[in-house]
């Protein structure tokens, strides 16, 4: 295989960056995101997610993400390109574009772009990344709460991997954070 | 309320200790507990199990629970006094009985008995009693392995009480211990 086969079978590197309730939902019943709202206190130099933003050099999310995002009153990304996962793409902008097709094929293309360090936002998107192990780093945020219903992140289909905890912290605001990699 | 009266309010403070899996199951389908295996290498010093065992004057379970455990080759609990809650009693023996009724009275009943710290186990007593709240430290081991199927700790309901961490570890085996307390 020459250099420039194997080359462009290279991604970014990928982070995921989550939240999740004990019994393991991102979203309540419709999406409702109202019991993350008392967890919400610490800095994102507390929760890591300033490093995170500052080491990406692309967010990419599925729609369902991006409709939320879109719906808040500002834009939460400042100039960081945002791509858009999705069969239903929308207006493009200065930082945002949408993409089809496969997880992996896009993280191969954007590698090709240049790219080498990305944050993977939004459950089905990460789900899709972790059960075909492309995902490097999952930052799980285990929220002290027990919704009973709601949106999965896992979605009821086991893992292939089993991971590996990095370090584990407790936040002021009742937040466990755990940061795991896949096992190797 | 004269101080008798208060007196039988009072009850035992209870600790649970259970792993689970990041989708929340406490056991795989029809109960196995085989994928818990690679995790088994931590002492019962490194987990805090014998500081719990060595505190609890008894360890109440329930009759899954208890099923699971007396097909085990050896009796795991030495001479720890056991309670079962089951409206099916069995056979008792020397440290072994049985009890019948709800579980806010029958910690009170283990209370007027001179019971002050108790172990509670298995998925349903656990989640009968946080949602009762009488739980008053739980601590859970999050397995890093994803089920998509299986015994749900939480069971689909909503908790009444947030939960407060008290504190987090990373064990060799790749156990996330995380203990809880209930929000005052």
């Amino acid at each position: 295989m020459s250099t420039e086969s194997l080359s462009t079978q290279r991604r970014p590197s990928v982070c995921a960056f989550l939240a999740l309730s004990l019994d393991g939902f991102i979203a309540g019943e419709g999406g409702d995101l109202d019991w993350l709202t008392p967890f919400s206190g610490d800095s994102p130099q507390e929760t890591g997610y300033s490093a995170l933003m500052a080491s990406a050099d692309v967010l990419l999310m599925g729609r369902n993400t991006f409709d939320v995002v879109r719906a808040f009153p500002d834009w939460p990304y400042g100039d960081k390109p945002v791509v858009v996962l999705t069969h239903r793409p929308a207006e493009p902008g200065a930082n945002l574009s949408f993409r089809q097709g496969e997880l992996g094929q896009v993280l191969r293309d954007l590698w090709q772009e240049g790219v080498r360090h990305l944050y993977l936002d939004g459950g089905e998107l990460v789900r899709q990344g972790l059960q075909a192990g492309l995902v490097d780093e999952l930052t799980l945020f285990w929220v002290p709460v027990v919704l009973g219903k709601g949106v999965s992140l896992f979605g009821g289909e086991p893992l292939p991997e089993r991971l590996v905890p990095l370090s584990t912290a407790v936040l002021a605001s009742g937040l466990v954070r755990v940061i795991y990699r896949p096992a190797p």
